[in-house]
């Protein structure tokens, strides 16, 4: 694929690779693997800001991935960065929690609609798994129900990957078929008695590279009633999708509303904080059992996500990030289109992916991704795409300058007659 | 207490408690929680520099807790914040790494004698959980050996509070005694064929004020004589311990190199990241599957750490720590002679526990521990303490001030004829 593209040298990043082979474990690892993707493809970033990103070599890119989600207003947004400035003089990691460990958990319960009260951790999976032992405290049972496929974070009860895992870790597990409430309520009766909960995603997004699925609004309202009437725990992970599905919770639009959510990637523009936020009815099971972390209570990212969660607020953020969504997408429909190519575009515009139907390794996705990364657009062939609020509509018309040349190249190469 | 203390008045915590009351489950958790210690205890952190931290209502103490283990140099350490400041305008969390994770990783196999390479994840249970999944997937074999009390974190596998865990959660382990070579001896007959792993803390430190004894070197020799003989893998978990026995490894003193380590507090100084190391022949399973994290890879904690071990090494911090640690437990153990009080100081002099002997409830310790703060020390009277490089011999002789007053009074209230 070199030659075809004519790909540049990448010196440095080719240097560093060679260093990490000696002293990293598969010289690499998790979703930042950047091998598989295409020759170059950026495996370290150098310099990040606003929109952009720039690779070990400084190759510059309009970026579309924004850390695989959490950077909401585009990298170091001069009014959170000012904020973290000042809070850092005074204290970041500490003894205790600062006054903003208060305001935050404040701000969320404002926010967001079905939450009453919020816990903070450091990782998504930290909080996905702290709402299976919230409903498990709060039921006094153990199955907790899961989609197929999905992802909800790397430990070995959610990790994809089952290697070095015990069957044992997943024993409190049952699996449904997203979207299909039949497979739901037939889970439900073979655990009778022993139904704690349900766990979904507000969208379909299961890993490596399957295109993405809108849920039906039935069936977030089916799992809704089913646990109302098995008295069971209803968890929404809205670590991706968090703030760019809604200015509050993803499924308040379809009338739904979790007992509890998982938050974490797009709270705190980067700076790493996860929360998990409840209904009422699980405080006092969300309160009666001790748990912790080193840096769950440290203040700086605290701080950085009140002030990116004030920007969201007042700068309408949400409709935005749908707005210039809207617009790449529109656009990439319209490209492929006059190509003639079958070119999917699934998931919320917020956060959509693309993909080429037909192909059968990614090729064709690949290939097109590379394309854009040679003309410095940063996009992602497995893995859906972040909208931000600091992309304009002038940087989605630079974007789709460069998708019209990467779908011209895809199609003479792979689909003229 | 309140009154025998004379406590000042805390409005600004008390106001904080109370808007934490009603958004937070049960107001605050994890070990963080400053209730059940001594009324007016520091539950909220505004101001913290080198030795020193203020809590919300302005009050300072020289700091003895230094954020539970983070806090190697002192809070806002001038050089680590420049490093910081410096790569805050390059990049933090990207789409990739920064040039910065293959050189941390570099470093910590230079200083960390059984390490031939690292991985980094963010929180301590992160990376403890990451080496019994490493051990698993090395032998093809599921049981983890575990000292019966100890810590390794707040998943579902380790916590201490089994709140909403399930049996199955803890199906792969079996519990020995520490410093019991016996009772280990005993699990791997009754687990032969099945034996992944052991996992220990490099000294004992079970949670909730128990006091601290240290490793038998016999028992450390003879845990890696068992792994050896059982083609095991032992684990060590330093994420309380990392640099605080020695720079390199804890065990190296007794000859006993761990397959795999588990790191974090000490790391970066405040800033979250945590590690795994393993040995050589541990390389190949620990990159042979999928595990990631949305800020494993962020740039900003991994300068940090390179510039706190590089302080580390060049200004001899551990031999300061123990240093001074060396003088405070000698005067506090002189101070509780000249009182004829029971006072039992256990652990490492960096990473020491007082504690009165004949206590039911922690009370003379509370007592004690009070009557230090509210002279102007923080220490803890249910967990160990931490020394940092930013703690003087000028700052030691400060608080053996402060505690001899406090033996003084807790000896004339609860131990005169």
């Amino acid at each position: 694929m070199t030659s075809i593209l004519n790909a540049p040298a990448y010196p440095v990043s080719d240097a560093l690779l060679a260093r990490a082979a000696t002293v990293i474990p598969n010289t690499m690892y998790g979703h930042q693997d950047a091998r598989g993707l295409w020759p170059g493809a950026p495996q370290f970033v150098s310099r990040t800001s606003g929109s952009r990103i720039w690779d070990a070599d400084g190759n510059e890119y309009i970026d579309l991935l924004c850390s695989w989600g959490p950077i909401i207003h585009g990298y170091q947004h001069p009014r959170i960065e000012e904020a973290v400035d000042r809070q850092r003089q005074l204290c970041d990691t500490a003894n205790g929690p600062s006054e903003h460990f208060v305001a935050l958990a404040e701000k969320l319960v404002g926010v967001v609609e079905h939450a009453d009260w919020a816990m903070f951790a450091k990782n998504g999976s930290d909080v996905t798994t702290l709402c299976l032992t919230i409903a498990r405290a709060h039921t006094g049972r153990g199955t907790i129900l899961v989609e197929e496929n999905t992802y909800h974070g790397a430990l070995p009860w959610c990790n994809p990957d089952k290697t070095g895992v015990l069957a044992s870790d997943r024993a409190g597990l049952a699996y449904y078929t997203y979207n299909d409430l039949a497979s739901v309520e037939k889970l439900v009766a073979e655990h009778k008695g022993d139904l704690a909960g349900i766990i979904a995603a507000p969208f379909r997004h299961d890993p490596a590279g399957s295109d993405l699925e809108l849920v039906d609004p039935s069936f977030a309202q089916g799992l809704r009633r089913i646990c109302d009437e098995n008295d069971a725990v209803l968890i929404l992970d809205e670590v991706r999708t968090g703030f760019r599905m809604s200015f509050g919770g993803s499924w308040e639009q379809f009338g739904v509303r979790p007992d509890l959510s998982a938050w974490s990637k797009a709270i705190g523009n980067g700076y790493p904080v996860a929360a998990v936020m409840g209904a009422e009815r699980l405080r006092s099971a969300a309160g009666s059992f001790f748990v912790t972390g080193t840096f769950w209570f440290s203040a700086v990212p605290m701080v950085a996500a009140l002030a990116s969660i004030a920007l969201l607020e007042e700068q309408g953020g949400v409709a935005h990030m749908f707005a210039v969504g809207q617009r790449l997408v529109s656009g990439l429909q319209e490209q492929a289109r006059s190509y003639s190519l079958p070119v999917n575009i699934t998931g919320p515009v917020t956060m959509p992916y693309l993909s080429f139907a037909g192909e059968t390794d990614h090729e064709f996705t690949l290939a097109w991704t590379a394309q854009c990364a040679a003309r410095g657009v940063f996009s992602h062939p497995k893995h859906n795409w972040f909208m931000s609020t600091a992309l304009t509509e002038a940087d989605v018309d630079k974007v789709l300058t460069v998708t019209d040349a990467a779908f011209a190249d895809v199609g003479r190469r792979y689909f003229s007659a």
